[in-house]
C-alpha cells in the first residue's frame, strides 16, 4: 500500500548482530578491573544460602512479585461503570504467542458471570428437528477439536480513529489475546439436533445478566465455530466465558458468546442491539456497515512502544504481533524511518491459521530518532492499510475495525510515544 | 512391539458416532414430559438476574472456585522434606497440550529460589575466549526463539518399574509439563564468550542453594538448547527457574537448569552427583547406564484414569498425551482390551517437534469392562515398549526412564484402577 521504497535487507544478519555485540555483556575482567565490583557477581545472594519453599506450597502457582505490575488495566474515564466495560492486555510485556489466562483482556455488558457448572445447561432451539438441552457432561462426551485462536474485541484501536489517543500498546490494541481452546466443533451439536432446511442463522445467547447475544450465519456455524470448555489447556477462566464460550475464528470478539446457554436456529439474523446500534460501522455519509464481522490483518510493535522504551544503546529486539481474521501472517514489514524503508521481520513461532504471530526484527540502536511502523501481509494477498487510507474510505465517526498500521516515535533518550504521521 | 492382532479401524467414525449419540442430551420435549422439571432450564439463575464483577477488579485472573480441585499435588511418603521434592501435574483435569502455568508439576532440590531479576546474572566462564557476565537487560537484547516442548522428570513413572503402584496419572505420569518458552538460543550466547577449540561440555549451574549442576555435550548446547526467559508467554513462574532457564528439548529435566546463573565450559563432564549417583540407572547386574540424556517415546491415557472414570454410557471421548524426546509422535495406539485389539487414535491440535501430542478415542461404551493401553510411535520409528520389555533388558533396579505403556482397567461402573498385564 506504502509508495515508499522498499529495501531487500533480511533483519536479523546474524553477523551483523554478532560484530555489533560487542558491548553486550561485562568482561569478568573488566567487571573485575573497574574497582567496585558488581555486588550481583561478587556475593553470594540470599536465596542461593536459605532453602527456599517447597512443593504443593502453591499447588496453583502464580507469577514472581517481581512482576506485579505485569497486569490487565482498565481506563477509568471510558467507560461509566465496571460491570460493562473492558480491561487490556499488557501486550509489551508479553512474548511467544499465547496469552496468559490471567492476563487476558476482558470485556463485559454485565459483568461476570460466575456459574456453578452443576446448574449450566446449553439449549438448542429455533429451526431444529429435536430441540435439545446439554449439561457440561454431556458436552464433553462429544469429539473434540484443539485450535488457537486470535479473539480481537471490533473496538480495538477505536480510540485512534481521531488521532494518536492512547500512550501504549496495552490501550491501543490490547483488546486481543490469543488462547489454545479445546471444545466441540459447533456442527456435531447442531447435527445432533437436525438443523431444518430453511435455518440460516444461529442467535448465540449468554447467560449474564446482559443476555448478550449475536446472530451468526449457519454457513459459518458449520464451518469451524468451536463450543469451547478448554483454554490453554485448563477450563475456561469466569471472565472468559466459564464453562462455555463460543469461538468463531477470525471474526469479532463480541460474537464469541460467553457463558454460552443458547443456540437459536433462525431463519433471519434477529437484529439484536449489539448488530444494529452497535458493532455497526457510521460511515462519513450516514450509512453504517452491518454484519462487519471479519477482522482484517493488522500488527503492533510491542517492542519498543510507549510502555516499553529502548534502554541501552546497541543490539536490541524489537518485536510485535500480527494476525489477519482470513488466514494466516505470510510476512510482515517493518520501517525505522517513518515509511522510507522497509525490511522484512522474522516471523518465530508457530505461523497458523488466524492466530497471532510473533515477528523479531534485531536493530542495532545508537540513539538515533526511530518513526516505527509494522504492515503484515495475510495469506489471501492483502496488505494492513494506513490509518489515512482506512479514513478516505471510513471517516472518523467509526468506532469499530480500526486496523490502520501504528506508529511509534523512539526519541534519542529511548522514550517511545505514539504519533501519527500525515 | 505387540504381538496381537491389530484392527485398521479408524477411530471416531463421525457416522458411527452420531448413530450413537441418540442418549446423549435430553430433548426439550422430554424434560418437559417428566413431571418434575429440571430447575436448570425453568428457573433463571443468579447470575443472569444481577450484575457480576466488574473488569480489572481481578487484574490477574485465576480459576474459577468450582475448579478448585484442579491442583498440582504431592504425596507426602514420598521425599522427606517438601525444599526436595515433586509436585504432580494434574493431567487428567486438562486438555490440549499446553500446561497452563500454575499447573506445571515441580521438582525442586533446595526449594524455590526467590530471585531479585535485578540482582540476577549470568556467567560465562571456563574454556571461552571472553569470560562474560550478562544481566537480564543484555539477556533480552539478543535475537530471540519460539518453541513449545515437554519437560519430562526422568523418574517419572518411576514407581511403577516394580509393578503398578500409584493410583492416577496424575502421580503415574505427572512429572510433566508442556510449556511455550521464549528464550536466546544457547548457541548465540556461547559465539559471543567464544568457545575455545577444546570445549567439549557445558556446565550448567543453578542459584539455588542446592546449586544445582548437570553436563551437556557441547553439540547439545549448540545444536538446540534455549535459556529461556518466558514461559505460555509471560516471564517463567519462580518455580520454574525464574528468571533464566535452560531448555534442554527432548532431554532429562534434571538438565533443564533453573535459576540459571553459569555456564561453564569444559573438556570434561563435571560427574557431578546429580549424573553420578542420581540420575543414572542400575542394572540388574549391577553396572549403571550413565548419561541417559534422552525421554524415549512414551504415552498415556488421561481420561478414563483413576482419577477421572466414566460416569455415563453411550458416546464417551477417551483421551491421552503421548511425546518423544527424539522428534514428533507420528501415530498413537489404542486397546480396549488389554492388546487383543488395537485402534489408530486420532491425534488433534499441533503435532510439534518434542511437544506432547493430544490423542483422542471416540467410542461407544455400554458398561462393559475395558483394558486400556496407549503406544506411541515416534518419527525415528521407534514403538513405545511394554514394562515387562523394558524390564527384560533394565531389570527392576531402576528409576529413571520408565517409557512403558501404562494399563488401566474400566469395572462395569466406570470405576478405573491401575492394574498390570503380566
Amino acid at each position: 500500500m506504502s509508495k515508499t521504497t522498499r529495501t531487500e535487507t533480511k533483519s536479523g544478519s546474524r553477523r551483523a548482530f554478532l560484530a555489533a555485540a560487542g558491548g553486550l555483556a561485562a568482561t569478568v575482567g573488566a567487571a573485575r578491573a573497574q574497582g567496585a565490583p558488581d555486588p550481583a557477581i561478587t556475593e553470594l545472594p540470599d536465596w542461593s544460602r536459605h532453602l527456599g519453599e517447597g512443593v504443593a506450597v502453591r499447588p496453583y502457582g502464580k507469577p514472581s512479585k517481581h512482576e506485579a505490575h505485569v497486569i490487565r488495566r482498565d481506563v477509568e474515564w471510558l467507560t461509566a461503570s465496571r460491570e460493562s466495560s473492558v480491561s487490556f492486555t499488557p501486550l509489551h510485556e508479553l512474548d511467544g504467542i499465547i496469552t496468559p489466562s490471567g492476563l487476558a483482556f476482558e470485556r463485559h455488558h454485565g459483568g461476570i458471570a460466575e456459574i456453578d457448572p452443576q446448574k449450566h445447561r446449553l439449549m438448542i432451539s429455533g429451526l431444529v428437528e429435536r430441540p435439545l438441552v446439554f449439561d457440561l457432561e454431556d458436552i464433553r462426551r462429544f469429539p473434540r477439536r484443539n485450535r488457537i485462536h486470535f479473539l480481537e474485541c471490533a473496538a480495538n484501536s477505536g480510540m485512534e480513529w481521531r488521532g494518536a489517543q492512547l500512550n501504549g500498546c496495552q490501550f491501543t490494541h490490547g483488546m486481543i489475546h490469543n488462547v489454545a481452546y479445546t471444545g466441540v466443533p459447533l456442527k456435531l451439536l447442531l447435527d445432533e439436533a437436525g438443523v431444518r432446511t430453511n435455518g440460516r442463522w444461529v442467535i448465540a445467547e449468554g447467560a449474564d445478566a446482559s443476555g448478550m447475544n449475536r446472530s451468526i450465519p449457519l454457513a459459518k456455524a458449520l464451518r469451524d465455530c468451536i463450543v469451547a470448555t478448554h483454554m490453554n489447556g485448563e477450563w475456561l477462566r469466569p471472565e472468559q466465558g466459564y464453562p462455555l464460550r463460543l469461538v468463531v475464528p477470525g471474526w469479532e470478539g463480541n460474537m464469541w458468546v460467553k457463558w454460552l446457554r443458547r443456540l437459536e436456529v433462525t431463519d433471519v439474523p434477529l437484529l439484536a442491539r449489539e448488530e444494529t446500534s452497535k458493532y455497526t460501522d457510521l460511515l462519513a455519509d450516514g450509512r453504517s456497515r452491518r454484519f462487519t464481522f471479519v477482522m482484517d490483518a493488522k500488527s503492533v510493535v510491542t517492542n519498543p512502544s510507549p510502555q516499553a522504551p529502548l534502554r541501552r544503546r546497541g543490539p536490541n529486539v524489537l518485536s510485535g504481533l500480527a494476525w489477519s481474521g482470513r488466514g494466516s501472517v505470510t510476512r510482515v514489514d517493518v520501517t525505522l524511518d517513518g515509511g522510507r524503508n522497509w525490511q522484512e521481520a522474522r516471523l518465530d513461532g508457530p505461523v497458523l491459521d488466524r492466530s497471532l504471530t510473533r515477528f523479531y526484527v534485531d536493530l542495532d540502536w545508537q540513539g538515533q530518532e526511530l518513526m516505527i511502523q509494522s504492515r503484515a501481509h495475510d495469506s489471501t494477498g492483502y496488505v494492513q492499510p494506513t490509518k489515512d487510507e482506512l479514513r478516505k474510505v471510513r471517516g472518523v465517526n467509526s468506532i469499530y475495525h480500526n486496523n490502520g498500521i501504528q506508529t511509534w516515535l523512539v526519541r534519542a533518550n529511548g522514550e517511545t510515544e505514539n504519533v501519527e504521521i500525515s
